[in-house]
């Protein structure tokens, strides 16, 4: 085993602006000895996400903070390869905080904690898009957070994302009205052909304010929103009486220097007595499980369809990131490592 | 009757900046002859509130705007000085929109409604101060959309205005830590001297981020947020997990021409799984009577310091908005006609 190699990239420089390959230092490192109660996981998929770039340059919330020379973090799948643990065999699939590398140790529990993935019936991908964070992200900020509720309109922001692409369907089996914002036209189209949304707005080429009043005339009951600035500020001008704006990301502020103007029309919350909430899929712990099973139910029953973005090659995940930030992934981005 | 005179203020012009006296017409006009089913209200005091450069500029909810050549809008209390409504007898108090005149009309329903004065054991200032619009807007803001709770760290700002003033006086009766923020060191000593504030922040002259830090040194649970600006931005800043945040007002931005930046740390909701949420007391209509009778009780019982401040004399209306505007007024600023 201690011929094994260990692939990893590190925290090369907090990045400047957008996130470039230079901010990465790869390295190969021979995989260590196993102690006694450990197992070895080889990962097999990679998950790369839009707050990757907070951590880097160290804006994050406290725990989730990068220094440089730090492994990049990052959540994944993988497989064990080697066991001296008795409650962990070789073979088994599990999902943890593994970083950017082809060889994680853990004990289960405080040393990267793991969780079993049991659902062999759909594609490991799922477990990190669909039925992983993002899943989860989707389901309790649209459903606890937003109270999303039958015949509401709801719309959300970076609506091709890991996030973005499974509120809409999910708003859609709960019988709301779903208009989702992207950026090209041909997620747009990909919004409303596959995925069911009744409607999208390029707020690149569309004019934002007057396409969001003219599909939900009423104004937005639940605003979902993974961008930010003037989106979130166009939408705020837009609610609903009662409406709820769930907090889930700021995409268009995370590579900026320095501070994001603020959403002027915050103020609208009070004339249209509305909530404006953040949240951490951390707070509904005791729920995943049911959630879960819920969002699994709703892929076998072909109502939700699973959106990660796939592309393979360990040596590609800085790129992947930057293919994020470019807006070029259609759902969870993922690497097969 | 037809000798009687009413004195009335009308929207003269739009402001620019800050109100003044010439944005307001004053007239005499005759008191018409009651229709059957009417009586006439001889106005005793009226309330001004810092909305009212809104509705004067055209900027506040629809319903609430006033055409230049209006009568201006605002509350009052008076008495019925002749009748022809068998309902209502010369002599009652009654609360009700009568906007700035000494004389007004009314059906008792859809022509200028009104509700009775029945609390004949507290000063008739508290119907529009401790009892009125500025007490419930505390009390249901405070409770029932800052959910505080006993032990929690409360921050106010507007602290020593008409509804600031109740709301750290209210969150004390429940048990929490109550911090007010206030322009000037006279106020701040008011709130922590008079009204029982554990701390107060003079905002013009301390450092505030420092000064919240030191006195809420595990964030703030709930911040009811009268004035907006920067001071809004300072306070999102330094939210606890799970805090609440209370938009009541933006007085710091109703004298601005244009549109106020946002509030860029609105982005620590999501850091601190928080919320921030607008209202109205229109929507515990169902509850005010519960609301006046428990705000009584504390009132009589010397928990609550009804705070009104009274200025003598129907022709200092405009003046009497000046002052509120110029952070002059400790409590609802109310006019004795």
């Amino acid at each position: 085993m201690s011929q094994l190699v260990n692939r990893q990239f590190l925290l090369a420089a907090r990045p400047l602006g957008n996130v470039k390959e230079s901010d990465f230092h790869y390295r190969e490192i021979p995989v260590s000895e196993l102690q006694a109660g450990e197992f070895l996981i080889q990962t097999v998929l990679l998950a790369v996400g839009p707050s990757m770039r907070l951590w880097m340059v160290n804006r994050a919330a406290s725990g989730e903070r990068l220094e440089v020379g730090d492994l990049m973090r990052g959540g994944g799948v993988g497989r064990i390869s080697a066991s001296r643990h008795p409650d962990y065999a070789v073979g088994e699939v599990v999902l943890g905080g593994f970083g950017w590398q082809t060889y994680a140790v853990s004990n289960g529990k405080d040393r990267t904690p793991v969780e079993r993935v049991d659902r062999r019936t759909l594609p490991l991908s799922t477990a990190l898009g669909a039925l992983g964070t993002a899943g989860l992200t989707a389901y309790f900020g649209l459903l606890s957070i937003g109270r999303a509720k039958r015949g509401e309109r709801v719309v959300v922001s970076g609506a091709a994302g890991g996030v973005g692409s499974l509120v809409g369907q999910i708003a859609k089996i709960q019988g709301c009205e779903v208009i989702g914002i992207a950026g090209t036209d041909e997620k747009c189209r990909w919004l409303v052909d596959e995925l069911g949304f009744d409607g999208s707005v390029n707020y690149r080429s569309d004019d934002l304010a007057a396409r969001l009043r003219e599909t939900c005339p009423g104004g937005i009951d639940v605003y979902y929103d993974n961008v930010g600035g003037e989106i979130l500020d166009v939408a705020l001008g837009q609610l609903a009486m009662g409406a709820r704006v769930v907090i889930c990301g700021a995409t268009a502020t995370y590579n900026l220097e320095g501070d994001a103007p603020g959403p002027a029309n915050y103020f609208n919350l009070l004339y249209r007595r509305a909530r404006m909430e953040g949240f951490s899929v951390v707070q509904f712990a005791d729920r995943h499980s049911e959630a879960r099973d819920q969002l699994a139910r709703w892929v076998d029953e072909g109502r939700l369809v699973p959106t990660e973005d796939v592309l393979d090659g360990f040596e590609n995940l800085p790129r992947a990131l930057m293919r994020l930030y470019a807006g070029q992934n259609r759902g969870a981005q993922l690497v097969r490592v």
